[in-house]
């Protein structure tokens, strides 16, 4: 009997259905816990014309890392709402060589405040700090602002 | 007799080689001269869950827009240099629910100022707009810092 599929797997599933290019990609959950999410992408894949990751696939995963997560919340919550990216800046320091990741980190607080928000049929808007290929080491970093809405069942 | 190869196809060849999402993506050249460069690719593989351009494709299309025209320009004057996006800003004003399109235009003046920079063997920033769908009424921007450095062959 095959395995009930975990949070990771019904998100990875979720992106490929919903966002096409995604699977095209070849985007992969990495990790997924109570506050972070880390989405991965062979370098094979989204490699540009000198090897290393193409400066839009890294854009692509961090922006879908940030979308993401907060997608993932808002259905655990069974919270209804629309959300977008309504503007970011990306900063390349160096190539990446390697599989592509990105990482998110939104703290308790901040989940609840957007929570609150959604809950009382308020907009809100969360600033995301995207980093790849890890927090401790970053070649790209990635702030995004997104918005969230509350839409009715 | 198959007719010879134009500029645009040759760039957009290029650009499926070196950069193998473009493929995926469905990128074309629309249009291309000596001072602009209009960029395509089809809402059906790059759609986001809401059925609108997903802000990934979107942000790609753009900085291989730029690239792109920097690109055939130093092909073209028989400069070897690599180019690279150092920073970008992106902005998502209103959805794009049509095929997208990214259009760029680098007046003759910038073009020579960075010619003239990387012939001296000097580095060279450009910072270029791209907007799409159309310039006359933009419902994304995408400001991007792109860097030339000479190479030797």
């Amino acid at each position: 009997m095959a395995a009930a599929p975990t949070p990771a797997n019904k998100l990875e599933s979720l992106l490929h259905e919903l966002i096409p290019i995604s699977r095209a990609m070849g985007i992969r959950v990495a990790h997924l816990d109570a506050d972070s999410l880390c989405l991965e992408a062979p370098l094979a894949l989204n490699h540009n014309h000198a090897g290393s990751g193409f400066a839009g696939s890294l854009y692509s995963l961090a922006s879908l890392t940030g979308w993401a997560f907060l997608r993932q919340l808002v259905d655990r919550e069974g919270v209804a709402a629309e959300l977008l990216l309504a503007e970011a800046n990306v900063r390349y320091r160096r190539p990446v060589t390697a599989d592509l990741r990105a990482w998110v980190r939104v703290d308790a607080a901040e989940q609840a405040r957007l929570l609150e928000a959604l809950r009382a049929g308020r907009k809100a808007r969360l600033p995301l700090e995207i980093v790849l290929p890890e927090p401790a080491d970053p070649a790209v970093t990635f702030a995004g602002s997104y918005f969230a809405r509350p839409i009715s069942r």
